[in-house]
């Protein structure tokens, strides 16, 4: 059984103890240069309050505080919900590691959806089917990257691609658990997290970087994202500023039937 | 000396009690349709933490979530530092009433920023000079738009003003305390929360709708807002996502001199 889980379940897995903490572990399968790929720590943060048997409705904004550097290893995960209403429940998460020392905080706002009236206010970007550009060769990028099939259209500045030409700090592309995985809030909320920064589209090069803070907004219910499958989905990333040792990154991801999933945001420390 | 103290210092000003904790009042000066304008209720978490004798830096990022609603009069906050790095400080801050109830949780980065390569990614909206606009009338909008001359070029949406005629979700205007006050990271901080729901312009009408997560990008320093003193800055707001209770909203703050000082997100229930 263990050994046909897929690694996405795998890495985001925890086990609660007798005092209602939550006991995880990374795996290597998501490694990243140093210590796990942010996104799969965004989405076990999420899990500890989406495994929670009180818990209401479905995420609709998480905020992820990377605080530290994460080691390969056991960590443990204490999640609250600090207060719940008739449709809303907040929850602040807090990830440790070596005996207490906090390494990663987070918040996250669940709610009970309803239709309401809807508009997508932004154009759907017009791309290539997935299956018709070449997937990204990310032999020699961190391990991480060998967990999706990633097809860039623009903008992905892996190991082993030639970067673009065009001076600006966008990446598109379409993404894919591999192997493939229907997408859930975990799953999504990692993707999130799947772009590298922008100092290197930007700079067409690699500097020290790293992200600081990541905020997700969910758009997508439970039942919008069972719709989706295991499909590719379409990352849309950009920057607004960079100076003064940060820069920020906003994104969307698509569905492949042209609905906005989520945003994303983060702001990340680099050395240029 | 208390009667000459800008109502913004007021409104954001805490005294700390013997046990650590931060107590503050809300202020009738920013009141809104209930409790208080949310821009106040930020910028007095931030200050929780910026009032630190042991805080690092400016802060780069704040988070800060909307639990339950505030009520006028006394609250306390308590912040804590929840790892200190060489560079980079990460705190967290909960906004408590009546005897302990979370009303507000929030998490800030703040780091030593220090001279980068830098870009902005974004065109400055060229438009008028503020002072070539009128001023917007407030006097039938809530108590703390009367600390703001707002001069809007496009879907301000506020009582008393005409909706503008474009079915958008975009907000443009010229922002400035008023009374003027030197801009610092807590007026910034406010005003990255004075932008109207974007379903208020997008459906030109009044609808329930509350902030329930909002986060703040800082692109200056210290230096930088110091540069600004009390003039204008602009806003501009746009949303990407209305559907099932939720919308986002993204914000650009310029200043006068074209420099991006900030970059904020939130996320907004609404019934409509």
């Amino acid at each position: 059984m263990t050994q046909q889980r897929h690694p996405l379940d795998l890495a985001t897995s925890l086990e609660q103890n007798s005092d209602g903490i939550w006991c995880g572990n990374t795996q290597p399968d998501y490694g990243n240069m140093v210590g796990p790929f942010g996104g799969i720590t965004s989405a076990v943060l999420l899990n500890a309050a989406l495994l929670n048997a009180d818990r209401l409705g479905d995420p609709v904004s998480l905020t992820v505080n990377f605080a530290g550097p994460i080691e390969d290893g056991p960590f443990t995960i204490s999640a609250q919900a600090v207060r719940t209403n008739r449709s809303t429940q907040h929850w602040s998460m807090t990830q440790f590691q070596h005996d207490g020392q906090i390494a990663t905080t987070a918040s996250a706002v669940f709610a009970i959806r309803r239709e309401t009236w809807q508009s997508t206010e932004l154009d759907f970007p017009v791309r290539q089917p997935a299956l018709s550009l070449a997937r990204a060769d990310t032999s020699n990028a961190p391990e991480w990257t060998r967990r999706y099939d990633m097809r860039p259209v623009k903008g992905l500045m892996i190991d082993g691609q030639q970067p673009t030409q065009e001076p600006d700090a966008i990446t598109e592309f379409w993404i894919q658990d591999d192997p493939p995985r229907p997408l859930d809030f975990l799953s999504l909320t990692a993707i999130c997290d799947s772009f590298v920064p922008r100092i290197f589209v930007r700079r067409m090069g690699r500097f020290p970087a790293g992200t600081i803070s990541l905020t997700t907004y969910f758009h997508a219910d439970t039942a919008l994202l069972n719709l989706q499958g295991g499909n590719h989905v379409l990352g849309l990333a950009r920057a607004s500023k960079f100076g003064l040792g940060y820069h920020d990154q906003s994104a969307e991801i698509w569905s492949d039937q042209q609905q906005l999933l989520a945003t994303t945001h983060q702001i990340v420390y680099y050395k240029a």
